[in-house]
């Protein structure tokens, strides 16, 4: 076939088969045709063919917002993905069509002073899949810039290439936290980041690792992955809605299961909940000097014991998204070091019923981690 | 003179001759003699000549108690101090009778984990000046380590040398959140230690210093040693007890008029009160990837928007008293780059009626910044 | 005008007015055309009003090669510069036409690993002004990347924006060594580099800083402009060629004096000089737990007491160049911390009798700093 | 038994029992009475059971001195040990007769700035074992500060116990280097301190180790203890002596084949030898913005290609022993993450025969890596 055909190819891609799944209302997702850009130099065409639904994706579909960001335009959905790259631009030299690849979902400015002091997961201007107006990725193909494709290793699958999203909050907590060998650990929430961060927290070499949650299952979930001790603690973890003092009047008896359980000092806390009764635990528990990463987001407002830890020099580190976090994920899979097959607990494909299904047992929960689309 | 003749020294120092301040019970403080302990090999003897009063010292005459310690035995008050070297133990080298020092307050264990790896500040074991069970120093005489008393300059006076103690809280700040000359400074709270705050960010490098107060005098203050721009706020700040959202309703209005006169990002904020407003507003206003310094202590619980903070990625220092901080402010104050005299407002001597009428000028508060006592 | 108006300007700017100082050979400066690459949407075109000679500049026109760099074309020198915008490409926001600016020579690729952690000077891919074959600034007019081009202060003349460049050297070191007000510092060699570190050293709050030099008129320079303390050195520190042991034999004692002239602990020494004794000195002079930058680059292989240094645990941190410095070095001059005026001892126009006549000067050294055009 | 037979066992200890080895002149050890100091208050009395032969302890019995350390007195060498406490001292908390402990040597004075500063391996004032005029630890019983014995978990011998010494030099050098899972490891040297150094690495999570020698022999034990690739190197890495530039001839190929093995870019390397070669082929073969950690100590002055290592940003970070090694070493024996049993070639009883041959053994290299008294 001549150039002739691949301009046919373009077209019929761009504008009659590339179909994705575009959030067009509340609570409604709908897989009509997506036109892609053109392809720029430095770009790469991709197939899709793993996709992961993030607690992000589920709370645009239900609330049509996430903090400041509003879905005010049809926008397509998805960001945890990879696939196979079609095609290559012009000035694109270390990947070529066939190669299997995770996608790094966004695409910051470079020019301002956050980027170049080397912090881009901040950057004003940054692109990112499915966070309005930006388009995300569960599509048939996306186009996407080279330098945020990376290569899979010929043993990591592409469902784990997708995994290298979630894992990638993990991985930049840990890194923020400065995890080794010499950091006890507690995560605060079983749910999947607070399971990609134990994943994490091992693979940077945590030698105890305890997880605490609400619920039974997760927390069984957490200690077949490895957790090294869990602990159960009283529901009103979960709760949103005004502040109540009551909430927290558990907390020091659970610390006192938490640090027992653990055996030692906690050196480093990830909230990945984000709640008040979650944050004051994990202030209270973590040893002076040490450190609470905030990695979930429940609440906005919070009311925490923030003057006690200040007192014991506890800081509180922010996380948001990750950055430079592909490679190391990528080789962690590579080397077995993390396995995060067994927290894809769900597989659907890519028709109109299966997206809604999908989404709906997402937003379950239930027994529910990782759900993903083959597309 | 033989042996029996420094016996007789030691007894009359000791039992005849040595007074101190102890606080006796709520709002008592009694002259009274104070016994010294044996000086060990590696001590001095120093003559107290400045003592000052921080708001720990009123706090404990007030209410006998702060944060999780109580005072329960008489104890002698007092821990900003500077004075002369009256003896010196076997070992002691760089010290000798006559010698003008600064006292650091704080003995710790140097056995645990956290005072060898150099955060000593947070030893469990520290024995405090003042920090009940523990005796201050605002006496005629006090035996100290010789290694926590630092040798004044020539230049500095003795009431210089014991404004080290509240300096030190504003350079172990400035430390912790690396302020240097890239690093714009918000301050919250022109009392003593948001001004010693400020004064240690100048002398670090900062380029630009907002300070926030809820008081025109005070601001005036802070605007005669230096601050670059000051900005008024309502005085709900200053509220303690129980939390309501209406008091925050000010910030989003005082951030924008902040961030205004600063004229920049704010890279580092310190919050020198300890407020729900006060971090509120320190949170809201320090730019994405920023740092806040908790410092002061008004609240023990907080309600703060931590989590829109953290998704910027803006971490909490929290900051517990100073390490290793003496010989940098003796430097600032030899050099001039800090000029403490300003905060030395009111002066007292040594009775009994006069340390009743320092405390309570101390307590007022009003024009008095430092309330110092020439022993 | 219409747009076959500004074609015409644009066809004789790039063709027939745009006049460069081009190295055509070995000692060979000629001024000639210089043809413009087209404006992109992100660049500006900015007249060139001040360009100062650096002695890498001198290095090529007397070699034509530096490290590994090879001139193998003619190329347009010059990289220490400043201008006025005479052009913005569409998307450009900050600034417009008349804009003074400081330019930073280096275009970083944003793709690689080095790009992304925050070291982009570090980028293998670096296009650097006057680094073959990439074209330098020495010229009327150049095209540059908006986010590269920093608005002088009101304060700030176009001569002082040129010399962020050599100034911008001085600040990355000293933020890589992390200089502040508890760091005594040691600079060794008194030319360009030197001077602009103590300066940078002193902006970042150095209390105290020693220069060395073989020279009396450098080290009586470096007084007047700050210096703490000089101490003149035996002339072997400047000679080239092989390895000689005999030439460190004066090392111990000139360590001796150096320590006695600071009067206190070296904490960082930053060898701006480069040669086997220079860093020998550094290396020794600098206390246990200490930093040695190696700035400046005589010796490739050099012979030093490494291990020794190693014992003391004192590190060797290599610059390269600089990152992020612009905005910096701005606020450094609009304040006032930094003046650097007195550095620019010599003035020449853009013709080709004074650009040979400038780059002789330059090349000689004797009392000549900084030698600037002024187009 | 009364208070009298408590002080005949204490004479019995000190006068006639207590045996140790005594370096008393080149090359010769004897086993003599050793005196022990009184037991004060926070010190234990730990019978040895287990102490390694160092490269220090032989470089005595060879030469009576190490850098500037000078044998001028009689000393009794050792202190690579563990044993099992005796009888504490009264203020002693932690530690009771009959606990297995590993002895960290060495005794800082917890005054000095560095000290302060949680630099404590710098510390001045340092008395560590076998370092003159401090005697070492082979010997039936030692008195050592109850805070440098570290108990030994259950599952983790005495013989491992004595091994958390040089493990600790790699583990401090990891520290320092900061390994973790994103960083690639090149070991220069594959004696014991290489050795423990790769171990150390794998346990900080290096993904990819290679280490280098010039012998086969050694070299196998390395891919046995887990490196990832070695690589031998030509022969005059080990010549002592003038430096001879040929020496340098092999580098660039080594190199070469280093970073093919290596299959990636080196972030740090580790000379454990400390040769002008070693040193030459970690500064080029570690990538830009790398380090290089200077740990072994072959040669005093180096030549070395240290402007284009400094000119890549390639830092030289400084070894010094270690600081607060002993829980986490003892945590990776603990755990499995690191075995040292298979470093242990050699055992030998405690009779000045086999003292003999000990040191004899060791010093011959071979295939001893570390030789073992049981005691």
């Amino acid at each position: 076939m001549g150039k002739g055909g691949k301009s046919h190819e373009e077209a019929s891609i761009g504008e009659e088969e590339n179909m994705a799944a575009w959030l067009v209302g509340l609570n409604t997702l709908k897989i009509q045709p997506f036109k892609l850009p053109p392809l720029g130099p430095r770009d790469v065409r991709v197939r899709m063919k793993a996709v992961g639904i993030c607690g992000s994706d589920v709370h645009y579909l239900k609330t049509l917002r996430l903090a400041d960001f509003v879905v005010k335009e049809p926008m397509v959905i998805g960001h945890e993905c990879a696939g196979i790259i079609e095609e290559v631009g012009g000035e694109v030299k270390n990947l070529v069509p066939g190669d299997r690849v995770a996608l790094e979902p966004g695409i910051s400015c470079w020019r301002c002073d956050l980027c170049k002091e080397g912090r881009y997961n901040l950057c004003p201007e940054m692109k990112f899949f499915a966070t309005p107006p930006v388009h995300g990725s569960l599509a048939n193909q996306v186009v996407h810039p080279a330098d945020l494709c990376f290569k899979l290793p010929d043993n990591v699958s592409l469902e784990e290439g997708a995994m290298c999203e979630p894992l990638s909050v993990g991985v930049h907590a840990c890194r923020r936290a400065n995890i080794g060998p010499g950091k006890n650990v507690l995560v605060m929430g079983a749910g999947p980041i607070g399971l990609v961060t134990m994943l994490a927290a091992r693979a940077f070499g945590a030698p105890r690792i305890v997880v605490v949650d609400v619920d039974d299952n997760r927390l069984s979930v957490a200690k077949d992955l490895g957790a090294d001790g869990v602990v159960k603690v009283s529901t009103n973890m979960q709760e949103f809605g005004d502040f109540d003092i009551a909430q927290l009047k558990d907390v020091p008896e659970e610390v006192e299961r938490i640090c027992k359980v653990m055996g030692a000092g906690v050196d480093v806390s990830f909230d990945c909940a984000g709640f008040n009764k979650t944050m004051s635990t994990a202030l209270s528990a973590t040893r002076a000097g040490g450190k609470v990463c905030l990695v979930g987001m429940g609440h906005s407002e919070m009311t925490v014991p923030l003057t006690p830890a200040a007192a014991r020099e506890v800081d509180i580190i922010g996380i948001f998204r990750y950055k430079n976090t592909w490679p190391l994920c990528l080789e962690f899979l590579r080397s077995g070091k993390i396995d995060v097959k067994p927290l894809i607990t769900h597989r659907y494909g890519f028709s109109q019923k299966e997206v809604e299904e999908a989404f709906e047992t997402s937003a379950r929960g239930g027994n529910a981690i990782k759900v993903m689309f083959n597309l």
